[in-house]
């Protein structure tokens, strides 16, 4: 069980109780390493994977009665401490060189080659598994949420593990019965159950009452369980998983526990009616998969940035699997979410998100055969003149989003810095109580989120009989024409205006409010739920104006018997993508995922521009969407690929140490002791030290990582008899041969040198380095003039430097 | 009109005459800079984008008495010279001053906010006009294609400009028309308009005649037409398309001339019944307007790297409307097309796509208002046991895709160095008339290829009579159960078999030798034939064997009356998707074009399967795909970035100069004279020279582009008469503040002076130099240890290593 939390799921006092504001250093206070791990000594003379077969290690050479220094004894630099950064070129060249190992092996035996299969199509069959676990926890969370939430409402008696459609399958026609709470004969509301049938105030009480009590109960059992054993498993995770899929360590972040407890309170936490959508998490889940998967194969699991080609295709499939989309998936994956999307991701994300698809539809959670989970079937088409009301809608999608994501930026600050941050279970119970007695008197509230959006986004039928659909039909001229015709709207339809207009409000502020508390959460279902409510108004109105007005130049005769109307689903359907656009913004994958629940290309016009209007409306208010807002408010150590610098800095006002600082602690190619770069390793907390010739010319020649060199000081302590601390180290193979008399012997420690770090001159323009940064996935880049070393560049330093130019606090961006 | 053409479509005669074999610098042949161009010197006071605005320019400052050093001429170093390598970092960097300027001015004064917003706004506007371009220059190619193609078979006497199915509009049902080679009562063939209608084989023979002297009359055309005006509209252009995105300079590539020739050409050469399509060609033309509406742009049109951005929305347009896949079109962009794709780019292609859908629905050249060009109506499900036969048309399209990819690449080598490649036009024509000869007996290749592809995708109804839907129907047992039941095959079927074999046969040997040619030539099309006749073969061998077998297990009662059988037409799509995926190599973006055709997700499986196994098996005969291997054979420059280098070599193993090469020609930071400087530039033809800090320490601190250099040093001898030959420069600040009696006064030149130049050490493996090149867009790499300078890499130094590694000869990798 994790012990450090994320600031996104914790108190303030208890991310104080790990925060490391003591430890000052000028690289990195989250990249620090606080001691050797256990587990590492341990490791100590295994030989590395990028360790070359031929050196061999000869601890004493004694043939010639001297003293030899000892070469190189191989270090595990494969591991990452938590919370650190990775180095995706070192970790990308790792992992050819064992491919390089394999290939070359491969004819020596029939053993060999088998490896060398197994190696090339592990990273298909991985991809595979993840897809068949993603959509095996998509349907079973389904299957479970959508039993729970019926629950609320009343229970099956002579099977109560069956959902009220399972449970009436035997009645007549489902689909009337599922914009509804009454029961069938099978099935019973609770106060049915309690045969308080005849008092009609009073069963309304009672079923209140379970409503509101079951909610109060799930939501509890959720937020405890989450407590209780997975304190990651709150929140949505996008967040999170970007900042992960950006190159930064986060252990047990998409662990096995994440994944159990993230998929049973997602199901408590949606049906305990919380405003709040399973979509985000099942991404967060579909990764958990990804993550455990890769463990199966070395090659992804020991390897942090091939893991994160997984990962990628995980998030394509867990988008798969939550909206029937793999396509649009894949497309999240790669606009939204991925960093490092080489083609090779591309494909096996597809193939990953199509697997996942595949899964779910065999498990069939929706028993509708169909994979998609708002399955539109009209297929009327769209006036130019409807353009109008779509782009009032992207405007709408744009303020909402606005709104949105600045409310409840503020509310999480509030959160995190106020006493409410103390008391995450209560603030759950608390809402989970608000919600469910508001909900109930509001059937469009009464019902879960994903039922509204699929009825708002249904188009009448004329046997469609709730109070939406409540038209003036004409049934006999219906008969004679044969079609459905535009019919003026009755007093059904005029009731339920205002009931979604209190639903669209209601549901919009209390997400604010919802999103950032300690259970599972994505903002998809109810950001579109509010869309969608938004849309079906200006629908019904524009429907009608035009049934009332289809004698007008511009309406050209719709609306008329035999003619098509304007169809207030699509504008349901339109403001929803707009609504969620306006909160991610998103724009291709989100055009994508909509384009592939109704399943045609006639709707595409009308969805982009709803979509790129949101957009640039939202963008008017604030750039960044809901997921890089908490990203900036949490402090995670991102650098956003979409935003552009844009300032006229160079790589000298950015380098550490500043004009104040000491000066840069530097290891020397030759001279220094084996005492003094112990010293150095204890003294000083820096991750990298630079190397030079020699002082006098500070000429770089290399860097060393901290951690190896503290460990091959200790090996050489541990293992050579003949270091001692006035040794000297050499780091050149300009080692003398025989150690002089009276002289202690030499050390050679070449192998940990990193010979060729990034280094660019004090002149560099800050753009040129942050694109160095951000495509190349480094950690350090040190910095020169002349080929004399000034200073060093870490990704914190460019992040924080940033944060200043924006006018942002720099110590913001930081992993406390 | 260009004089220099590309070896691709160029004889290798011509080639001879501007090949630059007598140059051979260290650095790059195709870099050298051959002489100042006329029209920068005219440039020459000009303030460059990049320009501070503080600098300003002080010829001579007479207060003291004394000649000051100069400061600072301004150089336009934004123009690349033709065949050389674009550095996209400094392109986007001088975009983004160029970006801060008009920000930072905006408030000045009203006339700059308009055009900080038109600034803002150019980006969308620009691809919107290249949609609007792209979708009109398609509307128009396909209605000239499509009547130039019925005109080989007759006319419409009345309105000879209608094609065969505008013409026969009013007459009954044009389905029916569209497989057929019969007139309508409006429309007549050759034979009937020249009354010879009783004697059957006197009529075959005139309308043989005729359909033989249009193909070699269209085709004759349409290669003097690219001979004469513009040579680079040959071939599809995509090849030469994915260099130029990479980084390169073809000037007038994509001009208004080539796109003039090559729409034109195009409807020629697919008239022509040549074995070739427009769909390729189609992505080339949507380039030539992205580039020729950059220009209204100066953003754009004057920054190289920016407007390749505006090139690949431009080529996600041209497959858009060439297949009506606006997503396809982006993912081909992305996967197939592309180098650097930033998101915004996504967005603004997604965009581009979906105007150049648009516009070319509503020009509406099908006449059926559907977009995609092969509209399938079907959505008849598919059963698992069919996976098998998808696999099957899997294996041979790798197979046909990896023999296509093989004999065509030995074909135009073989063109290339034999005398056959200086008799083009002779070589279009033969070509056509054999195709013609061969073509007219089969009806199958009579009809044009994307007939063949819509006829072969199409599910048989019971009013279809052609002979493919022969079918022995029940017809009594049809009305009675109400929907189409599987029946035997009728004699018709058989017949179209063995059609549909030769078919097969003669398009995918034809094509082999069709591809290369000197006319526009896509194999989008004739791919997707051949698959489709293997695909519909075993479609109708399946449709039959679980006919006659429908009481086996594995098929359940499939086929029966009333139940659902084998869809001949499906596999006829499969086959298609996977002998393209052989050919091409694409996978994800192929996939998305056949189910936009489709419109539904139920047959994205069987594409998936089809397409991966044709992957899977090509890459198993060869990598690469037709596109690579025509950029290979014609050795454009070009950095795959889906090719892994998967070598050990360091950066010392590649860069200039080599053991036996004389040393670098390196310039000094001061010291040098003007006429030092020149000699330089006259006897060496390096495109840089690395600066040092002096001879002796021979310290890295900065690069001098020659073509600056050159020019600066011509401009300080027209300007400054106190500037001689024995002028001392000075790329420092460190200038003398005062002349020294006798001596000539120094010259300050900082400005040309780049302080940033990228630098590895001489231990950095291939793989992250490799990784730099691809990832930052580099032109030059220095190559440093310890400080001091040791050598240089560019692109084709990086080109030529791997090719070396490949036992390729390295040579070959230029461009001639």
């Amino acid at each position: 069980m994790e012990q450090i939390e994320l600031n996104h799921c914790t108190s303030p006092a208890m991310a104080n109780n790990t925060s490391v504001d003591e430890l000052d250093s000028p690289i990195d206070r989250y990249e620090r390493i606080g001691h050797i791990q256990e587990e590492e000594d341990d490791d100590l003379i295994d030989i590395t994977d990028d360790d070359n077969s031929k050196s061999e290690i000869n601890f004493r050479d004694s043939t010639q009665g001297l003293v030899e220094p000892l070469e190189d004894i191989p270090i595990d630099t494969g591991k990452y401490d938590d919370f650190h950064t990775i180095d995706w070129l070192k970790d990308i060249q790792k992992d050819r060189q064992r491919h390089k190992r394999i290939h070359r092996d491969r004819d020596k035996s029939p053993l060999n080659k088998l490896k060398a299969a197994h190696d090339a199509w592990s990273g298909w069959l991985v991809v595979f598994l993840v897809g068949v676990g993603a959509g095996t926890c998509a349907g079973i969370i389904d299957i479970g949420a959508s039993w729970m939430t019926d629950l609320k409402l009343g229970v099956c008696p002579q099977a109560f593990y069956l959902n009220r459609e399972q449970c009436c399958w035997a009645e007549n026609d489902t689909d009337q019965l599922k914009f509804n709470d009454k029961g069938c004969s099978k099935w019973h509301t609770w106060a049915e159950l309690f045969n308080i049938l005849g008092d009609n105030a009073g069963s309304y009480i009672i079923n209140y009452l379970f409503y509101v009590l079951w909610g109060f109960g799930l939501a509890t059992l959720a937020v405890s369980l989450v407590r209780a054993f997975a304190p990651y498993a709150c929140g949505s995770g996008i967040p999170e998983i970007k900042t992960i899929l950006s190159g930064f360590i986060i252990r047990g972040y998409l662990g096995k526990w994440t994944l159990l407890i993230k998929s049973i309170t997602m199901m408590l936490a949606v049906s305990a009616g919380l405003s709040l959508g399973k979509e985000g998490p099942l991404v967060h889940v579909a990764c958990c998969c990804g993550n455990i998967f890769s463990y199966l194969f070395p090659k992804y699991g020991k390897n942090e940035a091939k893991k994160r080609e997984v990962l990628s295709a995980a998030s394509a499939a867990g988008v798969s699997v939550a909206f029937g989309a793999p396509v649009g998936g894949v497309l999240f994956s790669l606009e939204e979410v991925s960093y490092y999307f080489p083609m090779k991701t591309l494909w096996r994300s597809f193939f990953c998100a199509l697997v996942a698809a595949f899964v779910l539809r065999t498990i069939n959670p929706f028993g509708t055969d169909h994979l998609v989970m708002f399955y539109v079937e009209y297929d009327t088409p769209w006036f130019f003149f409807e353009l109008v009301p779509f782009l009032l809608l992207g405007v709408f999608g744009g303020l909402y989003g606005a709104f949105f994501i600045k409310m409840n930026l503020k509310w999480c600050k509030y959160r995190k810095t106020s006493k409410l941050g103390k008391f995450p279970v209560v603030e759950v119970i608390t809402l989970a109580l608000i919600t469910a007695i508001i909900s109930y008197p509001n059937p469009y509230t009464r019902m879960s989120s994903s039922q509204l959006i699929e009825l708002l986004f249904n188009d009448c039928g004329p046997e469609d009989n709730f109070k939406l659909c409540n038209y003036k039909h004409n049934y006999t001229l219906m008969l004679h024409t044969g079609n459905v015709a535009a019919s003026p709207a009755g007093p059904g339809v005029y009731e339920s205006l205002w009931l979604l207009l209190l639903a669209l409000i209601f549901k919009g502020v209390i997400t604010v409010f919802t999103f950032g508390i300690k259970v599972p959460a994505g903002l998809f279902i109810p950001s579109m739920a509010v869309g969608a409510c938004a849309g079906r108004l200006l629908g019904i109105g524009m429907e009608q104006a035009v049934y009332f007005n289809n004698d007008w130049g511009i309406f050209e005769d719709l609306c008329k018997p035999s003619t098509p109307c304007v169809n207030p689903g699509l504008y349901a359907m339109v403001g929803a993508a707009a609504a969620l656009g306006g909160v991610t913004r998103m724009t291709v994958s989100l055009v994508v995922i909509m384009f592939e629940l109704t399943g045609g290309l006639q709707y595409i016009v009308p969805l982009m521009v709803a979509v790129m209007t949101a957009k640039w409306v939202g963008d008017a208010f604030g750039r960044e969407g809901i997921y890089d807002g908490h990203i900036y408010l949490n402090g995670y150590p991102y650098l956003d690929s979409k935003r552009e610098f844009v300032h006229s800095t160079i790589a000298s006002d950015v380098m550490r140490p500043r004009r104040a600082d000491p000066p840069l602690s530097v290891i020397t190619q030759e001279g220094m002791t084996v005492e003094e770069l112990e010293n150095l390793t204890t003294e000083s907390s820096y991750n990298a030290y630079p190397m030079v010739v020699s002082k006098e010319s500070q000429r770089l020649s290399g860097l060393v990582q901290r951690k190896d060199l503290t460990i091959a000081l200790a090996n050489a302590r541990k293992f050579q008899e003949e270091v001692v601390s006035q040794s000297q180290v050499f780091f050149s193979n300009h080692v003398p041969r025989y150690s002089l008399p009276g002289q202690p012997s030499p050390l050679k420690l070449t192998k940990i040198l990193d010979q060729s770090p990034f280094q660019v001159t004090d002149q560099t323009p800050m753009e040129t380095v942050v694109e160095m940064f951000r495509k190349l996935g480094l950690r350090t880049c040190l910095v020169t003039h002349n080929g004399r070393l000034l200073g060093i560049i870490t990704k914190k330093d460019v992040l924080r430097h940033w944060a200043m130019l924006k006018n942002q606090d720099p110590d913001s961006i930081m992993f406390h």
